[in-house]
């Protein structure tokens, strides 16, 4: 990869200057689930706007949509091999109770190698790692390798409501596949300086439960014992979901889960290090889940449905003796293949109606409904991200299915192009947590990367490979 | 009642004054359970204390504890034929949601004859009847028809931990009962226009319980499946504590209740006003419980336990892909003779032990616990408030076992003086909830009933009557 030495050099040269422009852009609190925030999101569009615009891509515009914009750009070299989609979101999850955080979360803060604020890793880190990229072919050569198109959304984090319309409507991308690869840093590694090409996701659910009992709170004293109190029929409602032994109870929820395949090429070490790092999170006692599969099943291959958020009465410091008038619980489930959200909408209100007790109404409402995806690691542009993940990392790539949801790559897979998810994140990154940070020698490791992955992609001989003639992933060797 | 004329008629005078007075006192936010608020419950206690030197009580001042100060004040009338206690709270509970409030909760508004805000009715607007039936007296005789101690506290709302200390401790109140009434104003009436002596109060015990998970937040796509739930462990406990017939499911819970004296002197009229109005918060089929019990004694004599408050995960708007670290519910038990709060606190530990399952930590804290009380209604103090109350709201007044608690009236009862429990608020007034008020008229009738039954106090004849000689109350008139 000779080619791209100078484009190299010059990423190195500049990457301190890319550090300072993430710190910027993760400063801007574009929470797209926030309606507060509906000006930082227009910051966040903007900012990076105008950072294509300097790098001299053309028709750099905000895509206006029912919703947030889409910031588009392109790039056309007469006579390119291939055309390239770079995807990424600017909108960020709510940081949640800032006194978790220990410096705030759009304060970013440079501490130990890493980048600290919400977003870091989350997709603002990923998205300058692929600007960053860019500016290095641009800077040296004055043009890119392969066509690129770059497309970076708002409404990741809220399921991306809108993305997937454009999709359908917008030329040049509503023509079938129209790019070879269509590049998504939105993933994790498997750890840290292990770099990873994501083979699966897992599609998403998210539904909103509302219990409510009398008109508004009422005293305890007064009328406890005699009503119906509507946290506790919610806390019987989201007891009844799961068995004791972790099983989903709902009635149907596994009839279309594809059978695992036991024989795919992820080995051992993979599930080892999934497990690890899964009782890092809370000692040895943490794991539960389905009977008879593995963490790493659990957490990839197979379905799940966690309560993200309940509220229900008081909630404020000391005691008040109230009869909530209302409970609501926030509840996701992650699918894996052949399961259908809006099958799974249908078998979750039929298992709660069943279940409501006399003398409460429940109000369910669902969003974010996302399939899952398989992605096959053995086509050529696959191929190129794991060439140019061990080109920039100096170690081959680990395939793994991933149990996050990216919204979009169901349609990519459609509509777009190969999706080719290379991410740089590390699972101890705490993206949607507290203390959200990104590795930014992951992040430049990650962007010499993509820096690799234009060049090869401009390569014909890439698109003639195929499955059979490509080496073996080497995970073994990352264990 | 002839020698109560001319106060009556200052009462009438001067009760605009007061009415205004008790707005001041509203705008005061002095939430106990905030610590935040510990400059306004000064300002409360400095309000109180004013207002007691302004009448011409000696000895006004603020009583240091270790937690909220106590506003003490006293006058004595030399060769007086009784002693009252007068007992009020200057605290409130939290005021909860804004949203849900139509006019700010420390901005009191007047509309329809209801002075609107926190503490209103609880228990702000009896303390100022109590304190406009002393200047009635004052203003016109210059002197009290007995000896009055004035108590007001601070932490009523928090569990009284206080207070109960200094009645044990301080002179001349631990040299047991030596008044002969100690009235309380923080009961409600069984309804509109119903005045009413309350003859039992259930205890109380709250408890705290935390579920914890892993360290922090994670992301519920990469873990979701693999661990145990905090949020779900939290759902599990809360659903154990209930059998599906409404019945407390904790091992020996009931074991030390008194069976219910189905002979008792209520009536029917007051069970069944006491369960229009609880159908009156939710419709119908609100009505909920332990089989074998009717609503009344559901919420009176029966007791029970309801989730006050629980939060877990993310609570603010949208959605989010997190399995939250801890999850955490407010509980409060009600008690009736014979438990004792220490004993249930075990029971509860025990219960919830055996339950917990492997991968998480639970901790349990416990806070107000109070003694349930019964109040024999043929004293001569209670035959005295009796008389006063159908003077001051010319109408008998019912019999009431109330389902609510007041922490001191057990230390009143064996420490003090006979408890003489007449309220002013009404079923609808908000207690504890939104949109809480206070009817000017019924406080109005209140602080009449008070001018009498000073005067009532002071008649030797009182303290000979014996149950036998007191006319049975007339419950059925108020139906």
């Amino acid at each position: 990869m000779a080619g791209a030495t100078e484009p190299l050099d010059a990423l190195s040269a500049r990457w301190p200057r890319w550090v300072g422009e993430l710190a910027d852009f993760v400063a801007i609190p574009s929470v797209s689930s926030d309606p507060r925030r509906r000006g930082d999101i227009q910051r966040a569009a903007d900012w990076l706007r105008a950072r294509l615009r300097a790098l001299g891509m053309s028709r750099a515009s905000l895509v206006q949509t029912p919703g947030n914009p889409v910031v588009w750009a392109e790039w056309t070299t007469p006579g390119a091999a291939s055309r390239v989609l770079m995807y990424g979101h600017y909108d960020v999850v709510t940081p949640g109770g800032r006194t978790e955080w220990h410096s705030p979360p759009f304060l970013p803060v440079a501490r130990g190698g890493f980048l600290y604020g919400r977003g870091a890793s989350d997709d603002k880190g990923p998205v300058v790692a692929q600007l960053a990229a860019l500016d290095a072919w641009l800077s040296t050569r004055g043009r890119l390798p392969v066509n690129v198109t770059c497309l970076f959304e708002g409404e990741e984090e809220i399921g991306s409501p809108h993305l997937r319309a454009l999709l359908r409507h917008r030329r040049p991308v509503a023509r079938g596949p129209v790019f070879d690869a269509a590049v998504i840093s939105d993933t994790r590694m498997l750890g840290p300086g292990l770099p990873t090409l994501v083979t699966g996701l897992r599609g998403s659910l998210a539904a909103e439960l509302e219990v409510r009992g009398p008109r508004r709170d009422v005293h305890s004293g007064a009328f406890g014992g005699a009503i119906r109190n509507p946290a506790h029929v919610l806390a019987e409602l989201i007891a009844s979901l799961h068995d004791g032994a972790g099983r989903v109870s709902i009635a149907g929820f596994y009839r279309d889960v594809r059978p695992p395949g036991r024989d795919r090429f992820e080995g051992q070490p993979v599930a080892r290090i999934i497990t690890a790092q899964l009782l890092a999170q809370g000692g040895p006692r943490i794991a539960f889940g389905e009977p008879g599969f593995s963490t790493y099943e659990r957490t990839a291959q197979r379905p799940a449905l966690d309560v993200n958020g309940i509220e229900a009465g008081h909630t404020g410091p000391g005691a008040k003796g109230v009869i909530p008038a209302r409970a609501t619980a926030k509840l996701s489930f992650r699918l894996v293949p052949d399961q259908d959200p809006r099958r799974v909408a249908v078998l979750l209100r039929r298992h709660l109606a069943r279940r409501l007790p006399r003398g409460v109404r429940l109000r369910t409402s669902f969003s974010k409904p996302v399939l899952p995806v398989t992605i096959d690691p053995f086509t050529p542009a696959a191929h190129a991200a794991r060439a140019a993940l061990e080109a920039g990392f100096g170690r081959a790539p680990a395939l793994l299915d991933s149990g996050g949801t990216i919204p979009v790559v169901e349609s990519f897979a459609t509509r777009v192009g190969t999706p080719v998810l290379m991410g740089f994140a590390r699972p101890d990154d705490g993206m949607h947590g507290p203390d959200e940070r990104v590795d930014l020698s992951a992040l430049a490791a990650g962007s010499r990367s993509l820096v690799h992955f234009l060049a090869l992609m401009s390569k014909p001989a890439v698109h003639g490979v195929t499955s059979r003639s490509l080496t073996p992933p080497r995970v073994g060797a990352i264990a």
